[in-house]
């Protein structure tokens, strides 16, 4: 019988002092963009992927009518202006059960183990049912310092409520085996695909991470939601991009 | 303990070039009609079968009173035209649970591997949801080549979304396990049982294989739901086939 | 660990060509009811219980404010009149996941084996949605020799639908396994506890196993519960045997 | 692979006949409360706490912006009045699936075991769906001379019903294992968070025990609640506690 995380790794580079980004899947699919915003702009080098039974069971479909099993993803970054490089870790989707939830989290905690990894950062999406003027930036971390850290960089502090599924779990189990662990979220009304929380946070990161990311594109696509919300609310039709679409179940 | 996949196998003829076709309970039963159909009309031979925790809790009840398991079974066909024979699986439903779709999507492929096959097909509903004049056959595939095979069979292609349980798993897992996977399925409102989405899946498998199969009384049960849809249409009761019939549960 | 299943049988004692008669909570409490006049009318010995994680988190209450663990329970009977033993199976719940429903239908299937049954009887509901003025009972079996004993024993044989759960997977199992299997059910609303519906499979059950079972109880409680529906139909109120009570949740 | 159930202990002292009193979270947080209270008020010792899977895979953020995994925690109190320790044990949460309930249940046996406990105390919330004048204590036990000791502590039996998951299944287990075990619940509306309800169990837990226990802080908080209740029965609002907070998912 085939184990339930099947993980492939084609090289374990030796890291400098690594930082590890970890996002999947969720609301307005922030932690998605934020990561396969790192992953494009910084054209970092995959290094692995795994399937497994704890992700949901389904075949997705590529742009070219090829099918492809769900997957996480693993990518680094080796930084030429400092000595510390970057372990990102994505996927098309979280797992289903709970047990899964925890399974997984802990395969990514092995990894950043693995890898050298001290600290831990996941993203996601800050949910409030309405559209910001200006949205924050929301954090908690594994520590004290750490949380001083965040306020520095006007992260506000969640002081209650409950991270869920893996975007939690990681930080949570990073603690529990003496990792640094960091979560931050993008302020988002939870109604649409986000690119403005997920900018947010991007900015936080690279701030924190001490590098220098181009933005731009995240920056138009935010500023094309807000044109596209604006217009919204002054009477017209939002979209119509689902137009003509048929459902699929096979 | 009994294992939670108990199969049976009879006899592992010697196949030559075997292809795989895979159907299993699906909206419109489209999946199981193609292959009851595949079976009935080339008079294939059963081989063998399996019974499986992995499926629903419940007894099924034969048309003469007497009961049985919820089972999936395997049948071959010796093409006498070609050197390409087939290998068929269905079964009375899919499993309830997702580690029992991908349990159960794993022992297809172990059949197909233990049979040399080297191409699975799963055929199943394409859902739209509103009754087309023309349905057409979308389909995927594991590799470039297979798709573009597809595009000369007027397969339309499908470029999002997700199939989802075992039709779509095993493709993906075939895949994975560096078989060639297709995915085919027939347009369908979703309403009702549909002879017609099975009927132009089949038309494209036997051109696909070669096959010179008898497709006419699927047309006449295809032609007998329009005529009956139009009349449903023009303000006439459906049916009242379900009138009578009294709910069970044990 | 505790195992899953936690059986306890205090004597395994010699019967004589067993018959096994299982029922299990279901809607009317038809299987419950069945099972618990036998064990009381026929003063059966009550031989072993088992626990089982499969059953619901649930602590019971007893009478006297004592409590319990959830459990099934077997008992056997010596049959004076005819060398014939009976073995009974009945229990608080059903398994509340469908693993459970498969390995403790399993674990029945062991006891049958391990007593030398060679029959084994499930008993539920027919569940129709509305009343009958003259119910009838249905069933279906493992072979045709027996569905031919069923409709001489004016059982009504059942040839479409599915029994679900833990009183349909033991005749299923024990078909798998070579025994015999009977599945009786007794036409109920599905609105009330039925006695009624109890005492017309227990008819059909003293017959079969050529019993002289005193059902008067059954018959009087049967001919309240009919009274008062006839008092419902006619306007009256049906009973408030709820009022007071409290709703409980620990 | 991790265990699902990861229990640390820094310490095992020796009790003295102790008893354990569990409560994890429930309706109106009432068990959350009497432990939470006899934990504060005792100045009781923290001497372990378990991490599992089987909790839910949230991350909690404490006030000052750190994160933790859910978790369960044991604390014990030696008794300077009298040779009868306490082994205190309740967490951040319900287990959340029905196999979690049994096992972290079987792990709370376990330790009491290990400590060497006779009797195991659970307590939760006794809902009514309606808030009483005076409300009272139910309880339930493993045995009748427990029963009656409870009568005589003006408790009122459960004579039927269930209560369900960890606060249930202790008791229930705790009876399977020889030990002895007594079920203590406070009513409450289910509508609020009661410290009432809390209040009214710790009365009686301090008299079954022979503690002398400060409730004044309890005490004022239930007044405060009824305090509000009349005031809302009078037509005035009831709090806005809630308001300007976000929904939060991660």
């Amino acid at each position: 019988m085939r184990e339930p995380i099947e993980l492939h790794l084609s090289e374990v580079p030796q890291l400098r002092n690594p930082i590890m980004v970890v996002g999947l899947p969720d609301s307005g699919r922030v932690a998605k963009i934020v990561l396969d915003h790192l992953i494009k702009t910084l054209k970092a080098t995959k290094i692995g992927y795994l399937y497994s039974d704890y992700l949901p069971p389904r075949l997705l479909m590529t742009q070219e009518g090829q099918v492809d099993m769900m997957k996480h993803e693993i990518f680094y970054w080796v930084n030429q202006d400092a000595s510390q490089d970057l372990l990102l870790y994505t996927g098309d989707a979280q797992p289903i059960l709970p047990e899964g939830a925890f399974r997984l989290s802990e395969a990514v905690i092995d990894l950043a183990q693995k890898f050298g990894v001290t600290l831990v950062v996941t993203v996601g999406a800050f949910i409030t049912g309405k559209i910001a003027e200006k949205p924050s930036v929301y954090g908690a971390a594994s520590e004290a310092a750490l949380v001083e850290e965040l306020k520095k960089l006007n992260v506000k502090i969640i002081d209650s409520g409950a991270v869920t599924w893996m975007n939690g779990l990681i930080p949570g189990l990073a603690k529990v085996r003496r990792l640094q662990g960091v979560f931050l979220s993008g302020e988002t009304s939870g109604f649409m695909v986000d690119p403005r929380a997920a900018m947010i946070i991007l900015r936080v990161l690279t701030k924190k991470l001490g590098l220098d990311l181009d933005l731009s594109e995240l920056e138009k696509q935010a500023k094309d939601v807000e044109v596209a919300l604006k217009k919204a609310a002054a009477g017209e039709k939002l979209g119509g991009e689902q137009a003509g679409k048929s459902e699929y179940i096979g």
